[in-house]
């Protein structure tokens, strides 16, 4: 077995935004020439999460309004308090909750996604970033 | 080290119920041989989690009320507005928030779970499916 | 590739304490001599949970308020209901949400947590109690 590190890195704008990185993670999959293992896809930040999806329009506003909802962005947060110019307690927050990984296996060189399973960054913060991920691959 | 998949079907009812799987993926796991490693047990759809709890009567009821709470069925979700005959935006909501898959380790051929912690998938969807999922073991 | 797998305890006191355990890691990571891989944390109970956050005192403070807010504690979930002498129905609810490892890439024999990642544990329960961590490491 072999392990093979690629990273990605992607601009976002934040806002709780969708970058959908499935292809690109297919492709750095593609690359190793490995056939079955696991990938783990992996954000460097404490403001953004790697998750699964299905990514259409719908579902992207609802995951915004339910964030909205169940952790609003406010000047009151601790992080905020505490930390001069810091907003984006509510970022850390969802961020921390929704998870900076996900571990998907692979069958054949391909990820074994079902049909409606899309790959996603979501950027929680409050302003553009550039986000650095990492996709480990391990397998034969 | 080498890698085994062994993949599971589940004929689920939607409506937050559970299926505890953690024999099934503990005899998946005895029939690779394999004594150390990690085992990541991935389900194939964006409306069911995998997830480990304490399976007793209690949490499985505190669990639907509790997603009932946070992310309750309404027919006012875009993902259910903007595609026709859909109802289960908080289906799709619940499950990307819990997770597709959990990765726990493995010594001396048995899963490294804890007294009370049980495998289980969670499925969110608003009517019966079949769901897919993908024991991936890579291990020594 | 090799497999190492190293247990850890931690003395913790419940009520959604912070233990970060990053440097621990690290230091197992170290004593394995493996150079790039990825690492799985998990921990072995129902009611605590392993999760990157940053790490300071703001963050602290929001996430036990965030949490005493969405799943409060309450006599009137049924696991305390229906278990004589339970009272910890909330911190079930919280842990098998946030979830119970965290997988890390490494590279270089280092884990690949970004600037402001820190690796905690977080005790949900409501007392005192020892927990059994597990540093499963593959890689080579």
């Amino acid at each position: 077995m072999t392990v093979k590190s690629i990273p990605l890195r992607l601009d976002m704008r934040g806002d709780t935004r969708v970058e959908n990185i499935t292809a690109r993670v297919q492709t750095a999959l593609a690359g190793t020439g490995l056939k079955t293992g696991v990938v783990t896809v992996f954000v460097r930040h404490t403001t953004a999460s790697v998750l699964i999806i299905e990514d259409e329009p719908g579902i992207r506003a609802d995951t915004v309004a339910l964030w909205d909802r169940l952790i609003p962005a406010d000047p009151g947060w601790q992080h905020n308090v505490r930390n001069a110019g810091e907003d984006n307690a509510h970022s850390h927050l969802r961020a921390q909750m929704q998870g900076a990984s996900v571990t998907i296996p692979f069958t054949d060189g391909a990820l074994s996604l079902g049909a409606w399973q899309q790959l996603v960054v979501m950027d929680f913060d409050t302003r553009a970033r550039t986000r650095e991920l990492i996709v480990q691959v391990l397998g034969d």
